[in-house]
């Protein structure tokens, strides 16, 4: 029997459901470029470090900026509410886990102070790198022109789900498109999943677009609030959308694939999709450089009321410069990741990221039969 | 080659293989409504707890009734047919478990006493709240009265699988247009989890449906039976027969998910498939408040011939208040289940339940990859 | 790009795959009759006990065949290889599992002794139940005067794939038709998975036919020779071939569906895939009365150059007669599988087999999420 | 709504999901005929060695070469490399895990001797078996010709991926169009996934394709680079290829599937897939005459930057006449190879590899439910 009006129901597609296709063409490895451009500022590599207090301080920020990347120093966190953010680290990496909830509770109540949002934008901008900080949208109006007074060169402007039409109680909600016209850096906005949704945050002016809401199966938002899309799915939806948009206007906004990466094989696959750039989160955090002492925790794992994801226990996986550029021993994808993009990039004949966007993939089984088979991992 | 006639099977969907698209429109969580109103009585919040006797004591009637929700209470069971359920109670807790089943089968063999269903029901209209009974198809006719007399408000008629067309040995089965006609509450009827058969209960006149039979892989109804859907795909069907139901005759009927739930993120994805409450057990049987010692057993379990599913140490995660509104130090799922609700609702630009049911949902990989994402929940 | 000439893969569905939709009209279990006939004989029940040497001696044949089932006694084994079946079987039971294998292929190299299979034969008719044996088709013309001369009453003719046209070397292959003409006693044959082999099989004159090769994902003979279908597809192929045969023909030819099934569900889903009857191997070889002392093998896991399968502990889980009609205290759907059936044929609304082969199927999700759901198995 | 110009993702099939559909006529095994032919040199069995260190040495090479097979020596490894490589495959073999990549890196870095490139070529000929050997693309100008003017029979060029079109930053890229006219042996090629790469391979005149990238979902090629093509898809499409050239230009070009194969029944499925032989690496690594002391490396596993795969202990599973012929004791499927491909040929009627090529396959589940049934293995 035919059910009326039925609700239909899409699949979506996750990492580890996709596999990438080889191309008809070949080229070597070396002959790939995968230079990223975000609001005029250029990147020799298309890794953005996520807005993450154990990730992005501002010593990160100048690291990753001088290797050609760039950080996204979050201005709601530790290090504009202390003088002293590396003492609140070491604290929050030392007590037990059972309590590092609470911990991160009372941690993040403390206020924001207004002269150190200059200090850290100050900092990293002394060192010569591009500076991009990131804000909630509920206080978007007020730290924004500080940290721009102060040299920001990006704003990003960030909450679990962002649209272009949010209904506040308030009357003084956020005007995406007033913000943009006001502020003179380019703003980039997210997080954002569907095609219609990155539609209309392109139509406010942003110049560009954050992808990746509850990714993974067991993603604490998709756990919590049931609310999440597979971020290959995601991807694919959201860079249809920057295709309509810039056919029908002739601007470009990149798309920045964020959440759920873990190896070179799923950075190779949000390309695939369609991604401009990936921000990486945990990835970063395992970095010798990063702030968070092998720990990380993520911007919802402190809310009062309905915490979700909590302090993780990530380790140190070695210095950023092996992360990126390797050379490496170990083999499990965590590192070199510009060199297995770009070895990606050779078997799929993609001279440029542009290029890589076109490549074909299919699904491909996620089932994990283990000890099966004995992974020799191809030729040379 | 094509078979001819051959048996088409269309795939139904748990709450484990979905995710909850977010909307296009979003707004703060607490412009979420989450009222829900069935047979003239209204709810704070849309959450019912289960006619089984570890859950619905009267005791726990009044309680979840004082903060805005709904109890059912088992009127053929530890309640009815003992003068001391607490003691009967212990005693199931304090067995080893491969005890339990012959004395769960042993204590329920005893008969419901008359005087005890009244005293029930007036222990819980005399706290003020609205009081809900349930009563099996075969008991309806006899034990209903006795609790509508004592001043039951809303009658539950509950079985694995309830249909308008029920065919007994006995000419004396139960007619369900002449009970609702002749009995002068609020009738809600179940299980159900097909289009045709919830169009046939609403047509009996009923004045809500419970949804859910077998909703788990695991389920007992399905290992043993053989029975069951899974419940997203039940929930999406039942409700389109309200639809159907309330396009042809302008009464709305509404429909109650009941099983399969455990996180707030499955309750959302419930109310998106279209159901208009949730009936929960275990979550329940989880509260301080709640009778069971941090046990649960089912309905099915104490069967003579052919028991399904038993004693279950379910714990205790604190008290019904937290579990329900928070603030919570938990971050997987099972407490703050309203702030959850409204949070999910937000995103999804969600003022009532009815906006709520018409959010989108995807098939998302239900495949863990232990270990591998690094869940840090969105941003606040 | 559209590939040319691409061999379609079709999707083959298992037990844990689907469930049985409930109906849109229930009856009490106890109306439900399930009667079952072969080759003119009738059953009470539509369980038969597999041609195992660990299931089916003569003792347990008397056994199933006074409570209404029919065992299938095994012409090539054991029981006709020696005089004390018994002591051979104990001292296979005794063996640590290394030796199992090796032995096995030493006792089955034995040969058969004539005097023997008439003497099994006699030990089952004298006890006035049916007699069914079973030989593979290369010793069919041999042994099947033998077993009939004695008084068997049905013959079945099992191999692992079994077809009207094996082309065998020798000139002296087997043809069906002649034997069905020939041999007085009805004549079921297979196994087969395939719509195009049944029918094939029906139009030789045979009386029932084996579903079944390779139905679970680790079965040793999908493992070692890539063959198989899982077993809800191969049953609803198959009975698509009988009602095929039957609407051209008049003549009903029954479907048995043969492994894979471990639970009641399992074999409720196997009748509503369309099977007249069931086939259980380990389920009997659990049954305090079978002859396996708690172990099993197949009988394919003495082949003495490519064994597949071999000695499995399956333990004792109580009398046969409790394992067919409870009461129980089981809850794992392992005992009470007729209760189990005529429960689930309640909900279906099944007055006989021939109703419930009607009832609807679903794809639904196999994925177990471990300890996620407690399942409280419905109601009474 | 529809999202215009998504990218469409096609679902690709691996081994463990798919079963092979048995005949409507049946033969006994021992009419199949398994030969095969590559290049103008005839094998009795379609079984090809991969090359690796750990399993084409020349003594193994000679070993296979004797019993119908082929083993395929690699130019650039240790044979190449080293007087003594018995003494470097000890080392290998006795470093602790953690020290193998570094010691891989190491040993692999030491340069290519040609006078060995020649002796090794010599020892097998002299042995009187078909001597086949594999190099890269970047050394197949260099090292080819030493080898056939040593007596090579047939030249491997073997990539991870390879294609006609590949385009290096020197512009003296390998051209398989004039290395194919030049060299007056056989040319096999590989590895290629794709129907459309398949058919450019095959116009430049190869006599052979390898295919497999990235089978497994766990291969550390997907999970490092992103890219693969599940095993029997990859089969299917370049088999597809195969036919179309075939009926196009009246050549015949082998594919032979590389990768992802354990047992017997992967072998099988690999075979119903279209391929013509299949290439094995860790089932010889763990043959007796294996050289690498029961352990295995891929060429990938030594990249002085980003290697892929590491040392993997496959330990020692008994002398290779037995893995390929039996008889076994063994009932994992990964013993008596030929046999267990002739009983499955036997079930699909299939005289011959172009028969079985015909068989139909379906998509039956890959997820195991851990000893849920008990595997008896069919019948003799």
């Amino acid at each position: 029997m035919e059910i009326p009006h039925i609700k239909e129901l899409r699949r979506a597609y996750g990492f580890d459901e996709v596999a990438i296709v080889p191309g008809d063409v070949t080229i070597n490895p070396d002959q790939s470029n995968i230079d990223f451009s975000l609001g005029g500022f250029n990147f020799s590599i298309p890794f953005l470090a996520s807005s993450l207090d154990a990730v992005s301080s501002p010593k990160f920020a100048i690291c990753i900026g001088k290797i050609g990347g760039l950080a996204v120093l979050n201005l709601e966190g530790i290090y504009t509410k202390f003088d002293d953010p590396e003492a609140v680290i070491q604290n929050i990496a030392e007590v037990p886990q059972e309590q590092a909830t609470p911990l991160l509770q009372k941690m993040y109540a403390s206020p924001m102070k207004d002269n150190l949002i200059g200090e850290r934008v100050k900092e990293i901008k002394q060192a010569g790198v591009t500076c991009a900080v990131s804000v909630t949208p509920a206080n978007a109006k007020r730290l924004a022109p500080i940290a721009i007074e102060a040299g920001a060169d990006i704003l990003f402007i960030q909450s679990t789900v962002t649209t272009a039409r949010h209904l506040s109680k308030s009357s003084e909600g956020l005007d995406l498109s007033d913000i943009c016209k006001q502020i003179r850096v380019p703003v980039v906005v997210g997080n954002t999943v569907t095609y219609s949704a990155t539609i209309e945050l392109m139509e406010t002016g942003v110049q560009g677009v954050l992808v990746g809401v509850g990714p993974g199966a067991i993603c604490t938002t998709r756990e919590v609030e049931g609310i999440g899309i597979p971020q290959v799915t995601a991807t694919l939806d959201c860079t249809a959308a920057r295709e309509e948009y810039f056919h029908r206007t002739g601007r470009y906004v990149p798309i920045i694939t964020d959440g759920g990466m873990r190896t070179g094989g799923d950075i190779c696959k949000a390309i695939a999709s369609g991604a401009d750039a990936v921000m990486l989160g945990t990835t970063f955090a395992q970095a010798e450089e990063a702030p968070g002492m092998g720990y990380n925790w993520g911007m919802a794992s402190f809310h009062p009321a309905l915490p979700r994801g909590t302090r993780i226990n990530v380790g140190s996986k070695g210095p950023l410069e092996q992360i990126l550029f390797g050379p490496t021993s170990m083999t499990d994808g965590t590192q070199n990741l510009a060199g297995a993009l770009k070895a990606s990039m050779g078997m799929c004949g993609a001279f440029t990221i542009a290029d890589m966007q076109q490549a074909d993939l299919v699904i491909a089984p996620s089932i994990k039969t283990e000890g099966k088979y004995f992974q020799l991992g191809g030729h040379r």
